[in-house]
């Protein structure tokens, strides 16, 4: 295996790939990056146990300056080959295997030696064949992971809720997630789906994150999905994911759809209030931020008993209903109002011990754009 | 005490003299910064044992939008002050303390109330005369530390070597650091010094570390001594420090003015050839890259059994002298090679067992400017 390449192009790709790399991966072959070298271009695979990303260069663009002397394969450790590359002296680098798998990285007069590991030890990527398969506007996509991304489970003991839960069909395509605290759903048209029956999925949290930071904004993504595998196409990059097993919770019965107090407010504005907020609540034993909504004004506080406390009256569009005091964390209201950048919100409340939801101003009857959060029951309230 | 301020100006004077704060400092009035407003405008401090920051806020200044209502002084904790002030609504900002040392901080709607704690209980800063005083270009101090800071050790150990030593007199300032393993030196002319006697003082390498970052280098720095502390001001900051006691070593005798090998190299293509060798050094059991130096080539390597090896020839300006293989520690060439940015230096060697010295290749027989650095023996040199 022998070829050359410009630098800039290589590490590009690369580093899109590493991202599904871990370290501390298991699998000793997993913490390596695998090349390969055939006869259209070069693939570069990274991989852990939930997610694998390729990016292929193809020889036929010549702004690569991909020359391939011969083919083959190798797996090269993720981090140093990395490192390496990236400190090369010029944009050309050169690449060979020599017979026992020690792999020449040369570029000017700086000549590195890697030990190599054999690529037939590299897991297969699974074959996902184009049944079912849909495009999506790659920024309406990033938007939707963007909104639910938020509301993911950290915790392992519900795997389930650890992802992103998607159901498409109809002509739209729908994402929920929840951590039991919170919940974050979206939907976006999609038209090619019109005839097609609902298909149901859920996908680690960890592998639409990934994906959402390497997809090129310019074009669509190819969404294909087998029974326990999904594969994004995003240009030259393959993202596969395995998908999370069991059943997704019906969430629709989670949403009121009634309230008793409402109010108007531009998102970034009170998200700049609840950063302030929280600066002195992060201090105090229990993390929590209180909302006043009286008939004259809405007031924002919190505090900590060793440091101070920090008290607000909210620039509001607009209150309506009845008075209430809640409580609540407000790292989740500060993710959730962020999702909604600097337009309008409203928010509908029920009781101080009802979730809560936030809409969007200019859309609030369709759900499609919804952040859900758990008040907190405090003493008092 | 009650004022008011324009709150850019104001988080500018607080970042430079939370510099000084350790959020870890066992006198507990020390995690805070004390404010005082007073006649003249307002002065802001932090401190910890070995360094104390003040800055001064003029009234005088018409762009520091200063209204002072009440003078008095109040010591307040510094971290969540800080990210208070930052995180207030509009540019300005006003501070008042109530009769039970409770301080309001008002910007637009928000309103913090933090606990503040007397500023009787602050410790005075020493008062320093104008005896011993010397003005010095800012940007020609901060290369001289630059220079020297890479040395200071970090061991508390023998504390006198955690500081930086300065001889004063005679026209010039002269700086040395050493740490045992290697030793920095920079000479600068100070012609208002010109019929003094020589001064010798040790500075702590973390006062002028933070020192360098604060100055302004629009105007000089003037330096004034006692027997046990150093105040800096440039414009309206003041650094003080106490001076580290004991005997520093007499450290000319150490520089060696022989050699039988010498290269000259620009030392940033250096510096990015060691870069690349240390990717593997640090992954060895010991942290070494070797030099050899022959006739027609000079060769740096570095490896790690597990990893894989590298291997660069030097462009090297000129070669004199007998070959040589030597081995060193490639974290304190890199340090000595970068404060010398660009230029071409020269490096002189005796002996695999000698320490080496690098000088300015347009001014290397003055020893004005040097880095010393002590290798080491590895098996088989």
């Amino acid at each position: 295996m022998k070829f050359s390449i410009k630098r800039s192009v290589f590490i590009q790709n690369l580093v899109d790939v590493q991202r599904a790399i871990s370290s501390r991966s298991t699998i000793p072959v997993l913490t390596g990056v695998k090349i390969s070298a055939h006869e259209e271009g070069l693939t570069l695979t990274g991989s852990d146990a939930t997610i694998s990303i390729e990016a292929f260069i193809p020889l036929a663009d010549d702004n690569n300056q991909l020359k391939i002397e011969n083919q083959g394969a190798i797996v090269l450790p993720s981090r140093f080959f990395g490192e390496i590359v990236k400190k090369l002296p010029s944009d050309t680098m050169y690449f060979e295997v020599k017979p026992n798998l020690q792999t020449e990285i040369r570029s000017e007069n700086a000549e590195f030696t890697l030990n190599g590991t054999n690529a037939d030890e590299y897991p297969r990527l699974p074959e996902i064949n184009n049944e079912k398969s849909f495009s999506i506007p790659s920024e309406l996509f990033s938007q939707l992971i963007n909104h639910t991304i938020i509301s993911v489970s950290q915790q392992e003991t519900r795997p389930i809720f650890t992802g992103i839960h998607f159901t498409i069909g109809n002509g739209k395509m729908k994402a929920v997630s929840t951590d039991s605290h919170r919940l974050s759903q979206r939907i976006v048209p999609l038209s090619a789906t019109e005839n097609q029956d609902e298909i149901s999925v859920t996908i680690p949290g960890r592998s639409l994150n990934e994906l959402i930071r390497i997809i090129d904004s310019q074009q669509d993504i190819e969404m294909m999905l087998t029974d326990n595998q999904v594969l994004f196409k995003s240009g030259n990059i393959y993202v596969y994911s395995r998908l999370l097993e069991g059943q997704y919770p019906d969430t629709d019965r989670l949403l009121p759809h009634q309230h008793t107090t409402s109010l108007t407010i531009a998102a970034n504005e009170f998200t700049a209030a609840v950063e302030r907020a929280l600066i002195l609540s992060h201090e105090g034993k229990n993390n929590v931020v209180k909302l006043a909504i009286e008939p004259e004004r809405v007031m924002l506080s919190g505090q900590s008993a060793e440091i101070g406390n920090v008290e607000e009256e909210l620039n509001i569009v607009k209150a309506t209903g009845d008075a209430l005091n809640i409580s609540f964390n407000p790292d989740y209201l500060k993710a959730a109002l962020r999702t909604f950048a600097s337009q309008d919100v409203v928010i509908n409340f029920q009781s101080p011990g009802h979730p809560f939801i936030i809409l969007p101003a200019d859309h609030e009857d369709d759900f499609k754009m919804v952040q859900l959060i758990t008040p907190i029951r405090t003493p008092g309230v």
